[in-house]
């Protein structure tokens, strides 16, 4: 069994501790470990090391060598981020040229999951299921109607393997309003889209042939030259010309019939915003609900995210659902309910071209 | 006419700003000029030069020095900061060594007023009207029912002074709490106690005598120092034995009969908190409330104090009458309708012997 990391991202949802030289999968922000090292380390015990493929956008290179110093792990870069269709792609050619035709699990970098042993024995067993034909994801099964996930639509149940049911995937669903969200939590029938995704080299190589042609095309040339000089060149060239495109919307929406999915039994979040890392995290609350990392003074302060990567003091007074995150050269200052528009502080920077705070 | 500026709080009420090394009359937070420099403006155009005092504690000297260094105003150092009534005092020892018995008007270092012109009319009408006996004070208009502010309630009109009425006083009022302040605007017969008196030197020094019989007695050792050696030594033998009390409860509540009070009819603040800069800075707003001071972008920001001596940006996102003070080492985040509290973090860091943030 291979592993890909899909560790693509330039996310921003961190602003101002993640940025471009440091997107969220290289900051250690859910525990001492960056969450990078922590889906590495969620593998390691069932996956061969050499076995373990790292992508990533190539000005991140120096980052991940540093991180996997010690480990023989295999690190293919991307000159540009083009989503998961082309990583996954990517990561299928190699693979394909090391070891014929392999089962493969392609993994976010950058998402939280408890419960190490729980997702081992799931991976494994979507592995088995697909290990003839078939692509396999990770349906996690919803706890609230959360409405930035993406859902899937259980279908019949279709095996059983080592004791796991295994699904048919009905359908896949874009995020919905809270009020569909209400309505599939209730119906039992839908479960939160992990991103995760298992399928043999030649299943996903055949989907994206089919579904994607000219990224199929694209990677036909770069599996040409791989162990040649002309490798980085040919890889920028095609990369440059190919459409940013998700392996979900790109192949599981459009593809029927062989598509299946086990319900993972763990905790799982895709760490999506600071109100996101701040619900996950309630281990490590105070005793009036605030989440404190760094040098903090909390005055009649509750439920309120303050994260500091400095060392100064924050002192506050009087608060409520607020966020503050602190940097050498940036702070925010939020509603912590409103953390996913962080987004807005990035398209402001861009506009004003105040580029050194990106 | 002399006039004394009283310099030697140690204030804590705009930290982070204000720390132990720059309390609130070295910063310019009203303006591009220091409170202390607005004060000796305001006085200047009608005072000589020399004729101005200013009483700072000691480890102040350095700044103070540095502020007024091309001005011949005489600077008093006090080896401890004992409240306003030593501070008088002091001063009005020196000022009878000078020429004997002067009209001298002792007001705040760090208050906030507007209209220049009217202040300075109305500081003259008051010297006229104690240069032979009594004490004047200048009782400010209330706009609203402000708890954080003492009351004058207002007696019979005495008598006209280049067309100021002048007033008996009454009595004195302590801070009020909301109802009562609310009764005292609607009588119209309660100004708010701004803290500037005028009256002559032995007037003064007569009132010492009378109500604090020790200050009176450290008040002679000084004044026999004057001039000689010893001066330091004894000024701070006798400091250290003094009670520290303002003039307004040692004498001005005590004594009857001949306190008069002048109604100043300019903007005036005591600038006490944080939330009362934001009040007095309306014209600096912006359309949605905010008062900024630095590099801050605010999304869907209202109401709210952003001020910032650092170079950092500051993004904010989704927050209402929020406080946001920004400095090297340390960053206040607070409800800005609770900003008086402030002094709760400075309790805390002596407490917890944080001595590098007070």
């Amino acid at each position: 069994m291979y592993v890909v990391i899909m560790a693509g991202g330039v996310g921003t949802r961190f602003w101002p501790v993640s940025r471009e030289r440091a997107p969220k999968q290289f900051l250690n922000i859910v525990s001492d470990r960056s969450l990078i090292e922590e889906t590495y380390g969620r593998v390691a015990p069932i996956v061969k090391e050499e076995n373990i493929f790292i992508v990533v956008n190539e000005i991140y290179r120096k980052i991940v060598d540093m991180i996997f110093k010690n480990r023989h792990v295999q690190i293919l870069t991307e000159p540009y981020s083009r989503n998961t269709a082309p990583c996954i792609g990517l990561a299928a050619v190699h693979i394909k040229i090391k070891s014929r035709n392999e089962t493969l699990a392609a993994l976010p970098a950058d998402h939280f999951i408890t419960h190490d042993k729980a997702f081992q024995k799931i991976l494994l067993a979507g592995a088995k299921a697909v290990e003839k034909e078939g692509i396999c994801t990770i349906g996690i099964t919803p706890t609230y109607p959360e409405t930035g996930y993406g859902y899937i639509k259980r279908g019949i149940e279709y095996k059983l393997v080592d004791g796991h049911k295994v699904y048919k995937v009905d359908r896949f669903v874009e995020k919905p309003d809270i009020k569909d969200a209400s309505v599939y939590i209730k119906s039992g029938e839908y479960l939160w889209n992990s991103g995760i995704f298992i399928f043999n080299v030649n299943t996903i190589l055949e989907e994206i042939k089919h579904h994607l042609p000219s990224l199929h095309e694209g990677l036909k040339k770069i599996e040409r030259a791989i162990g040649s000089n002309s490798y980085p060149k040919i890889l920028r060239k095609v990369y440059e010309n190919l459409d940013s495109i998700s392996i979900d919307q790109g192949i599981m929406e459009k593809t029927r019939g062989h598509i299946y999915m086990l319900p993972g039994n763990f905790d799982w979040s895709d760490v999506g915003s600071w109100k996101a890392l701040y619900d996950l995290r309630k281990g490590d609350y105070d005793p009036m609900g605030n989440l404190i990392d760094g040098e903090a003074l909390p005055l009649d302060t509750k439920n309120s995210l303050i994260y500091s990567h400095t060392k100064r003091l924050i002192a506050t007074l009087g608060l409520k659902d607020i966020l503050i995150v602190d940097t050498k050269d940036a702070l925010l200052v939020a509603d912590i309910k409103r953390s996913q528009e962080v987004r807005r502080v990035i398209e402001h920077l861009k506009k004003n071209s105040k580029k050194k705070w990106l």
